[in-house]
């Protein structure tokens, strides 16, 4: 806990951004933000347990759990670290540098009974979720990243057929070096958004609005 | 919140049952179970629009937030709600015309661009992980169930080509008849498993031990 307070004081230009809702949400839910700012900070081994340990609890189609994780541990195998961080597009690689783990998300897609699993994918999004949101309660920031060679990733780890890279994620203690929060101020300072939610909720068919939400306010 | 409590009262049957855990995890994740017991009482469309916004503030690839929900109320909809619970596999509908909500998970698999989006269906597991655990956290009880009839729900609600139904999700607060919950005891009494996580958390290699793991205990 000490850790995480004096990574906060040391770069106050770095915020978290909280959701703006018209609904109330869980505040964890309303900080979880996928900021690029990382400090150098080891995570403990505990830690990474929890975030897995909440992944593993998540539900799935026929309690599959298709998912698994493969970590790059930039303190255990700084090397490896380095060929990890080799797969992400430029863009990501020069944050994630900064992070000291680096997880790719996997998924099982064809079941062990050969066929197509169907949700594989889906599951996957739900343990991840949970395990952004383990991540955020204890004080980490998490990104995402999509913008990965999945090929490369493949023959690094030697992911099995049958199995997906989905996602790489960046985890850490949120902070950055002062000349490196200038230009994130500029390229994080936008305005959050999303879509209203009369657009994606629907009442009895697909792209009616429904009424619950509309009578409520 | 009153009528949260009367419900646990009048059904001392029904319990949560937290997950087991080596390293410890956030309450809201322990508590999250998939129950199939379900009460009566209606979810008031504040506590709906809280479920919504909490999805609506999930991540996604290049925030494209292929997600849209199409809900089957029954207190508005009682016609609606019926035709709908007949998209579900018969073992489902028995448990599901308790609860007073029914949601079906829609995701974008076609992008607006025409191509095919790749991460349609994790996004949308993101995006009903937060709506899972935000109703955890107002004392709801939530089921997804990938045992539906997607064409049967295509046409139902009218869901275009290039979107496609994931999930149906049943909510309501927990609870159900005294006789119904001798039979859950025996079908949900089972103890809840998961693989260990030695099984799916790897370093460096699919398939190898994360030594970060190994080494805490």
């Amino acid at each position: 806990m000490r850790m995480r307070s004096e990574i906060v004081t040391s770069t106050p230009e770095i915020t978290t951004r909280e959701a703006t809702t018209r609904y109330a949400i869980n505040a964890l839910l309303r900080r979880r933000w996928s900021s690029r700012a990382f400090a150098d900070a080891p995570v403990l081994a505990e830690v990474l347990g929890s975030l897995f340990e909440a992944a593993r609890w998540s539900p799935s189609a026929g309690n599959g759990q298709p998912w698994s994780f493969i970590v790059a541990d930039k303190a255990r195998d700084p090397e490896g670290f380095v060929r990890a961080l080799a797969t992400l597009n430029e863009s990501n690689q020069g944050w994630v540098q900064r992070a000291p783990i680096l997880v790719f998300a996997v998924t099982r897609r064809i079941r062990p009974d050969g066929k197509e699993h169907g949700r594989a994918q889906y599951d996957l999004g739900l343990a991840v979720k949970s395990l952004v949101l383990q991540a955020i309660d204890l004080g980490l920031n998490v990104r995402q990243m999509a913008g990965f060679n999945a090929d490369a990733a493949r023959e690094l780890f030697a992911i099995p057929e049958g199995h997906d890279p989905i996602v790489a994620i960046a985890i850490g203690y949120p902070g950055a070096t002062s000349d490196l929060a200038a230009s994130l101020q500029e390229s994080e300072g936008k305005p959050r958004e999303r879509k209203p939610l009369e657009s994606f909720v629907f009442g009895s068919q697909f792209g009616r609005t429904y009424e619950g939400l509309r009578n409520d306010e």
